[in-house]
């Protein structure tokens, strides 16, 4: 299949208007407001459903009150091809961050009911709950809850930042079968699904640097992360101690992130895939001053990178480093306990198809590594074949600048669309 | 002349008798505080004036109320020697930071009296006034007002840290006379002084070390001083940033120190005398995280040598090695004003005499440099042939723990006064 059967252009209209109304809704006068199982999610979620409805979708909420749109498909023993992304936005955010990937799946559903054609299989446009961690401390907890992934202790333990409520009880405000998810079972039955496709706003400057509107995601980065490690010396007079006497934090600390910055630089020459990031460093505020040796400095430690061997490395050589330097400047590290999650692929085959779609459409792109973590993630997980396209934005995500061109987007829907009309027309 | 012809033993039982009823008056419950201009200060000066009095020295104050406890010498025609140090204390400091030169004097005076010589020319122990910046934020107020080298618009300027009293009202409530002093005019003919004698605690590490109880100073080195560089980049996701398109601002802060460092460590291995020190470091905690790329560092640097010539290089490495950085990092680098004092040589005649001196006397001791400033520094650089013996201590200074040995103590002495004797003993 080579041409386009429906047209995507009334599902562009649609889409322009609903992120209008969705964000006059959560507009908070500074940026966009949808706290995860709260009252900005739960707008964009009456909005998004109303227009499901009036373009003959089917509407449903499963017991984590994910919104299921249904295009329904001829034949309801075929496996459903979902379209998602999530609705909630953190405080003051960006429009786009998740809003994008469902319109995406509205504007092509839209797109079929248009043509007067049906697909052979269902077609679900999903709209994910609560996939921030900026509310309850914890991320993709719909599509957590939807895999049967998401460890049960939570919903008492984890507490909106806003209101200091339990998950549990704001589910069951929100309408949600509590007792059902306590069960830890999955809501869906993963041999019915085909493939999981979410749109989403890049969150770096990749695509705008390299001048494309959009990017087939090759896979999420996965992660070692230290949140705080203490470096230990000697507090001195800045005139009176010489060198070798000297246990100076600061050197310590920057010779460790100057080594895993020639690491960083030496892994991505031989064409490795890693980012790394010191972001906070800092000498103690009630002890520093201009004229004393520092005895303590305090920084974080995040490294992300396709492979499980590279972030292996890397959290190999930053402790061997700080080893080293230890024994060197006689100062110690403190690590707290590492963090991580495992880097997950994107499906190989849709990568390959999207990148056909694209080339036929004559839609340039490129392929991209998502930094952050997306819904998507969890479904490729959980073995549900997966693929991303990412929409151009250098702005950033979580912040009111964050963008995105209406052209660009139209982009994506057309090879998103492309790939669902592909994948339909497929045998299963 | 060789062996010493005075006893300074019923000097030391003097010194040791001062520094408890000194520390015992001035105690604060947690250390010593001896404020410019202030009560502490002239509890000191009180017990202090009150046993030169008691051995028969003649006891007068300047205009400053500087202390002078003069030994008359057979001969008042006679250049005098001077052996100071201040008796003013930093909030919670310790009990021997000026106060141990002071007593030095007054032991060597002692040991004249006892064994009933007197000198040829006039010897002075000399209790200056307000050395320590922690009060007025500026240092060497006594020696400075005493040499006619402080500017009088400080008197108007300088408010003292506890009481926000200006520097003027503060000498003239203690009984100084202001209108003589607001003249800027050398409370002291130089040409009468043959030299200025300091002996004084080491506030650094170096002599602890070399397991040596005394040093000989060899000058006091000068500083460039930067307090505040911000380095600014880009704040950005961690996870979503490639390296080649990154602003991080702490990545070029730490290649900034560390080489630096590099150049410290070649200075070094040429002969060359610094120390530098990034005291301070930090990334902004309104804006940092531990996944966002740090777009912003703040940090002061501080170097200090001998030589003006080290520590023109080395100001010049600094700005050279941030241009680079800017340009191949992408960030800028925004110095404040950088400040600076010229490096002091003590007396070559008269290292080499204490060298002698500690070579007879048996005396360990080698040449240090001095990284803090003192008011023999002052001295120096009005000319007068000054000379420093370090005592060794490795607590730092301005801490309740600064410490000091008694028989170290008096070794220092011994080799004081038979540099006093040696002096003495030669023709004008």
């Amino acid at each position: 299949m080579t041409n386009m059967q429906t047209d995507i252009a009334a599902g562009i209209d649609l889409a322009a208007g609903l992120f209008v109304s969705v964000g006059a809704a959560t507009f908070d006068g500074i940026g966009y407001t949808r706290a995860s199982y709260g009252e900005g999610e739960q707008r964009a979620h009456d909005i998004v459903a109303a227009a499901a409805r009036d373009m003959g979708l089917v509407v449903e909420t499963d017991a984590a009150l994910n919104l299921w749109m249904t295009l329904k498909g001829k034949d309801p023993s075929r496996k459903k091809l979902i379209i998602g992304s999530h609705l909630d936005a953190v405080p003051q955010g960006g429009n786009f961050d998740g809003l994008a990937g469902v319109l995406a799946g509205l504007a092509c559903a839209l797109a079929w009911k248009q043509t007067g054609l049906q697909p052979k299989g269902d077609v679900v446009v999903l709209a994910i709950r609560a996939e921030e961690s900026a509310w309850f401390g914890a991320q993709h907890i719909g599509s957590r809850a939807m895999l049967g992934t998401l460890a049960p202790a939570i919903f008492d333990q984890a507490h909106r930042v806003d209101t200091g409520q339990a998950l549990g009880e704001h589910m069951q405000q929100a309408g949600g079968d509590l007792a059902r998810l306590l069960l830890n079972q999955s809501l869906l039955d993963r041999e019915t699904i085909r493939a999981y496709l979410e749109v989403h706003i890049e969150q770096g400057p990749v695509l705008v640097e390299k001048a494309l509107p959009v990017g087939i995601v090759t896979g999420i980065r996965g992660n070692r992360r230290c949140r705080r490690v203490v470096c230990r010396g000697a507090y001195g007079h800045s005139g009176t101690v010489p060198r070798e006497l000297r246990q100076d934090a600061v050197m310590g600390v920057s010779e460790l992130v100057v080594a895993m910055d020639g690491l960083w630089r030496r892994i991505e020459e031989d064409g490795g895939d890693l980012v790394l990031t010191f972001g906070q460093f800092f000498t103690d505020s009630r002890r520093h001053a201009v004229t004393t040796v520092p005895g303590e400095a305090t920084f974080s430690f995040d490294a992300r990178s396709h492979s499980s061997e590279t972030l292996q490395q890397v959290e190999q050589a930053l402790l061997d480093h700080a080893a080293r330097i230890s024994a060197e400047r006689h100062v110690t590290f403190t690590f707290d306990p590492m963090t991580g999650d495992v880097p997950v692929s994107m499906s190989d085959r849709l990568q390959r198809r999207l990148a056909e779609g694209a080339n036929i459409l004559a839609i340039p792109a490129m392929p991209i590594a998502s930094g952050a973590g997306h819904d998507a993630g969890d479904f490729a997980a959980a073995g549900i074949p997966s693929a991303m396209i990412f929409l151009r934005n250098d702005k950033g995500s979580h912040n009111p600048d964050e963008g995105m061109e209406l052209d660009d987007f139209a982009q994506g829907v057309r090879l998103l669309n492309w790939l669902v009309e592909d994948l339909d027309a497929q045998p299963l």
